[in-house]
């Protein structure tokens, strides 16, 4: 008869180790195919446990068919045999990130307003109780939209109907959802340079994508012929930081017509220093072409995850029928927080206060590089706008070599180059982020940089 | 001269008011392509401004494009004249649901531990702090992935590697990743009949699509020759509620072989009523091919956007080569609360007591049927699992007329018909989802059908 040690452990009752034991045997083969098992009583009496015991551990085994019962005869093993269940092979973690003394490919989130933030939270929690349950409308709760689109107005100047606005969960996924909704079959241009992640998103989306080419206003509406679809950045282009004039604009919206689409990639518009941030294309444009989209976690933080876009009514129409089906995928007790945070100005304030933050970090870091005793060498390319500006060196050393030097000094920065995609000419032109940089690792890097220069 | 009525109004500075205006004279045409603007000096008089105010517009317009600076001349406007912008049209919301006696398609939420959950949160925002605010690992937060494992090996018997668990806003949005992880060059087959959503996502995702037909066992390796991706529910199938019992799993296993891939959906197995709920097919996996998947939208609440799928080794180690780049999709807050929810054992306890919750709800309903004057017209199919069962109606009708008929009585319930993708045959059977539901409803639903059943 089968003999099992069974251990009383917490959290795993008798008749389930019972039950384990049994199942391993008949997996390995142990209990073959066919073989009758010992009665209820007479294994309960072996094993010195209670009947009910048994009996909880066969009708277990019973109901996922390791075993039958035939009436007044007894239970069988069925033949369901198996090499015993190997550990699962580990994945190694992914490699540790090196530690850098300088990170100019970072951004910052020290001036989050944290405590604004949690206390919404908490309010939100005791206002809306167990509504915060309830099935999300898949565009997104509507004070949300409703925060979003007077945002637009007073801070952009857009005319925005609420029920145009789609909240999702990043822009990668955005990207994705916009992919279905505008076709598979589409050709999608992305601008060259740009953010390497835009490409790889529409490659594992199973699109074609093709280069636009730029100038120094932006996007080249001629060589975007066979485009249907053009994904830019007009408020503020990474990484090169031009900002496309009104007539470029216009010029883009002339070749998008009534047939093709503009996807308008506004991730940090408000981070501009001037005057206001540059209006969007959405409003100027008169076809309904254009969909706008932006970020709260870049402006926020990384780890807030919520996107949206504003779709033309036409596609939004499009997306009910089409896509209706899928469900939002941002929770409500965040949504619900960041409507607040927009509707009672904190937005507003934060953003005014990461701009001063911003441009004094920016004026530090340019005052550094200014009196380095290679600043001769260095010119900044910046429009008053953004997270970084380019900074060109002249030098002879290949824009590889370059990297490797600076990462040598303990500095991470990347290459203008390395956001060309279809040509990989050194530029000479570093891309300086500089949302999460501190003085002192600045001061220090350019000490170590004094020798190898 | 130009002449505007600048009404000071809240938010809105006269430099501001007085940009607006000009850019849309300059894109309405009233002030033509080349016309000279009046001098800041000449055009504050005449407006009884200031100079800076006047000045501050007119660098607005010149950093857009709207004008040109000419040095010493003045400023020009730029060749951008368009009709004005039309407010945008408006896209109707979406029809409001019509409200029901009784719903029988719903789900619950009432029983969620919200005091529990929201004091976790206050924990973790004290506990955290800023670090909240840091980007997210892409595959989820470490504590979060290491709670899952230890849940799944407690409550399911699996043993999972915490680094094989990626984290996702929803289960859609998971599908979508594993189209672009397994190929959409793939055949993916699906449960017929089963959750239409699942076949949308597929054919939306651009994959084809077929159907695996099903016995009272699950589904038939037979017929699945021709697809590469099967997805699956075998723990409860829906709508039938099938449990697939460990033979039928095995041959499913060995149909994939070391080639195909299975999709175990496996999102309601914590609802099982009589004993613990069936062991999952990734267990039994030898070699590598069950894709895991299992959501907290289902078990917590609707709004709380919480999924995560369990990936062999192979295919980990394939989404950090290829799409690695994509960020997660779940705010840092939540993970961390579903942590502690999950590792401080409320998961378990809130699992426990809705299954009694709803065993006693789901025999409620039951007896309601049983003593009802056409009782003798029904018959309850289920298999202990899940919070619906099917009900077989004796009854000439076809289902769109029994439906239409409940409809009339103010009862929304959805016929197993409905679930067929292949067929439109009849199956005078209902899907009675019990979730959502009270007894005073099904009683009044009873007694308005007594006299047009």
């Amino acid at each position: 008869m089968v003999t099992y040690q069974l251990k009383k452990s917490p959290g795993v009752p008798l008749y389930e180790a019972l039950y384990r034991c049994l199942r391993a045997d008949i997996l390995a083969g142990t209990l073959s195919p066919g073989q009758k098992l010992p009665s209820k009583r007479a294994l309960a009496q072996h094993l010195e446990v209670s009947k009910i015991t048994v009996e909880t551990a066969y009708n277990q085994l019973l109901s996922e068919g390791y075993i039958r019962s035939q009436e007044k005869v007894g239970y069988f093993v069925e033949s369901v045999e198996r090499q015993a269940v190997p550990s699962p092979a580990r994945v190694s973690p992914p490699e540790p990130q090196p530690s850098w003394l300088l990170d100019l490919t970072g951004s910052g989130t020290e001036q989050f307003p944290f405590s604004v933030w949690t206390r919404l939270q908490r309010e939100v929690i005791l206002d809306y109780g167990e509504k915060l349950l309830l099935p999300l409308p898949n565009q997104g709760v509507a004070e949300l939209r409703s925060a979003i689109a007077r945002h637009l107005t007073d801070f952009r100047g857009m005319q925005v109907d609420p029920e145009n606005i789609l909240i999702g969960a990043g822009t990668d996924f955005l990207y994705n959802l916009l992919m279905q909704l505008l076709g598979r079959d589409k050709v999608y241009a992305v601008e060259e340079p740009g953010y390497g992640k835009i490409r790889k998103i529409y490659a594992a989306g199973g699109v074609r994508c093709v280069s636009a080419p730029m100038d120094d206003q932006g996007v080249l509406p001629g060589p975007l012929g066979g485009a249907d679809v053009l994904h830019c950045s007009p408020s503020h282009h990474f990484p090169t930081g031009l900002v496309t004039p009104v007539g470029r604009r216009l010029a883009l919206l002339d070749w998008a017509g009534a047939k093709k689409w503009i996807i308008e990639d506004d991730y940090d518009s408000e981070f501009r220093f001037d005057a206001h941030p540059m209006p969007a294309m959405q409003s100027l444009d008169r076809q309904g072409r254009v969909i706008y989209m932006n970020t709260f976690s870049k402006t926020l933080a990384p780890s807030i995850r919520i996107s949206y876009m504003v779709l033309p009514p036409a596609l939004m129409a499009r997306f009910r029928q089409e896509l209706g089906f899928y469900s939002c995928t941002v929770a409500s007790f965040e949504q619900y927080t960041l409507a607040r945070f927009l509707s009672r100005g904190y937005f507003e304030k934060h953003i005014n206060r990461m701009r001063k933050f911003y441009r004094s970090r920016r004026n530090a870091l340019v005052s550094l590089l200014e009196t380095c005793p290679f600043a001769e060498r260095l010119t900044i390319l910046e429009q008053d706008a953004g997270l970084h500006f380019l900074l060109k060196v002249d030098t002879d050393r290949s824009d590889q070599e370059m990297r490797a030097l600076l990462a040598s000094a303990g500095i991470r920065v990347h290459t203008l180059s390395e956001y060309y995609h279809d040509s990989r000419e050194d530029r000479h032109c570093l891309v300086v982020n500089y949302a999460g940089i501190r003085e002192e690792e600045v001061a220090e890097a350019l000490n170590r940089l004094e020798n190898i220069m």
